[in-house]
């Protein structure tokens, strides 16, 4: 690593933060069921059919307009184990609560974790509490650890993209980012946007009646163009997404044209991208589109022998290339 | 709960932290596997033989003699698996790093981190990162969730301690909470202890031969007395400690005498409380005394009918009522 300091971008989901995970975290921690690609872990315990997989939640404000850090810490961390292929079980949670902050909120806050639990059927079954002292902690930090078993599915990996295969995403990209950034009153700006915070398991469990389906990944953080790096970095192939497919809500392109961010590099929290065989790709779209969640699920783009870069089709014609993420756009936001 | 806000005191171990978790957390969280009083809760997966346990991690300074933040969050973790009867064998590992960290001293706390895993025999398989912004966090806080096997053994519960059962401590109590004292700049204090923290899974295997072993958990925040107000407040008996036979280091007493604490409330972070029948606690004694981490364990006390108080029969031959943690005597010890 070139750094010597952790700097905001190392939290992005970009290239910073990829080499922070490859070079430091991963060089301590190798070990054989340790794939820094994967979502979820596959432990071989009781069959080799549970899944592992934790994740943070930082995001400022605590509540948004569609969600709050409670229900997100479920759906996070259930949505990683949905596109590894497994239905959520039980989950653990710790929470770091400053000091001073309002039991008021914190009580909210904990009944929508624990809605959004049943909601998504799984138990909170192992907890940890710690305080910190007032300054530091924005309020809340919370880290959830989830346990899944795998669902009969044809097996997935990037490993399993070939040429020719079709992207496919569940819907429009952006919400997420674009409505805790609104949130947000430093901006200045207001509008009616809601986070996508949502399930994917009914998205990923439709999908996985697919033999073709290759792969799947819940674009959070660092957006739909971050999982688009991730796919070509590991399959060396290019990916070519067409602009005019990629459904885009017009105020989240609005208020990114505003403040000059790429919805494509924004997160969604209840969205899917999956890859999956061309003469597939159609089939799951309309099954996708028959579900709630995926109404407007769209083909963006497909795979292509290449040497691992994103390419961008443009309204106008044109081919762009997108650059992995350095700078930090929108720190906190899941 | 009578409080508005959050205080460091919720955060101690004590009365307000049960409180917080008895009447907030586990009201929204109520499940059937969720369990309280349990250090880790077993999943119905896999034959029912795991167990899943999460801890957080805020230890202030992130080094101390005989350990760090990263020793400390495998340690935890592992022997909460530890004493519920388990072997420890996969971690997931939650980092929440402050902007402007020194990479130098994350990569000496990551190296230590994965040293203690291997030597615990456990993987970290799964992890993820969130960086703070700067002024936030306190350079670092981790959590660490884990998935233990239960080994043979009789069935471990605080419902299964008797009137009469001995109370074994596998050694000295305190000082891991005064080694991060000590090394505190802020009490002007020196001394050469060193924490405490190692693995307890050596004294757990062995105790899990005896079948008169009730119950064992590791007194880590709020020390040996916050773990006997549990057993006393979850079994109605009363606890009657020998304030002689609890092993207290001289240099532990000395600066508890200066600084206003109590030992017995100080953290440790390699120790394990057993309950066993009288008839075996004697032979469990001689076999943690042949152990490495346990030559200066002791039978500290027994069982009582009464109604759940903790009884200290002092050095001069009274008996002293020790109440529950209320305010904060150590914060970030842990």
């Amino acid at each position: 690593m070139q750094q010597t300091r952790i700097s905001l971008a190392h939290g992005n989901g970009g290239r910073l933060m990829r080499e922070l995970i490859e070079e430091l975290f991963a060089r301590h921690l190798a070990n054989p069921e340790l794939n820094l690609q994967a979502d979820a872990a596959p432990l071989p315990l009781g069959g080799g059919e549970l899944l592992f997989t934790t994740d943070g939640f930082i995001v400022q404000p605590l509540e948004f307009p569609g969600g709050d850090i409670g229900s997100l810490a479920i759906h996070g961390t259930c949505n990683d184990l949905a596109v590894a292929g497994a239905k959520p079980e039980y989950l653990a949670l710790n929470v770091f609560l400053e000091e001073g902050m309002a039991i008021e909120q914190l009580e909210r806050l904990m009944g929508s974790l624990a809605r959004t639990a049943r909601e998504c059927e799984v138990s909170v079954v192992a907890g940890d509490t710690k305080v910190l002292p007032h300054g530091e902690g924005s309020g809340l930090y919370l880290a959830t650890t989830g346990i899944g078993i795998r669902l009969p599915g044809p097996p997935l990996g990037m490993n399993r993209i070939r040429p020719g295969d079709h992207l496919v995403v569940s819907g429009p990209v952006g919400d997420h980012g674009t409505a805790v950034m609104l949130a947000r009153e430093q901006f200045g700006l207001r509008g009616d946007l809601r986070s996508d915070a949502a399930s994917v398991l009914p998205l990923t469990r439709a999908a996985l009646a697919f033999e073709g389906l290759r792969f799947m990944r819940d674009p959070t953080r660092g957006g739909l163009a971050t999982v688009c790096h991730e796919i070509g970095r590991e399959t060396g192939l290019d990916i070519r997404l067409q602009e005019t497919r990629i459904p885009v809500r017009d105020p989240v392109n609005a208020v990114c044209e505003i403040l000059g961010y790429d919805p494509l590099f924004l997160a969604c929290e209840g969205r899917v991208v999956a890859v999956v065989a061309p003469e597939q790709s159609e089939t799951l779209l309309r099954r996708w589109r028959s579900l709630p969640q995926g109404e407007e699920a769209a083909i963006i783009g497909e795979m292509v022998t290449g040497k691992g870069r994103l390419l961008l089709q443009t309204k106008l014609g044109g081919e762009r290339l997108l650059d992995e993420l350095e700078e930090d756009p929108l720190p906190r936001i899941c």
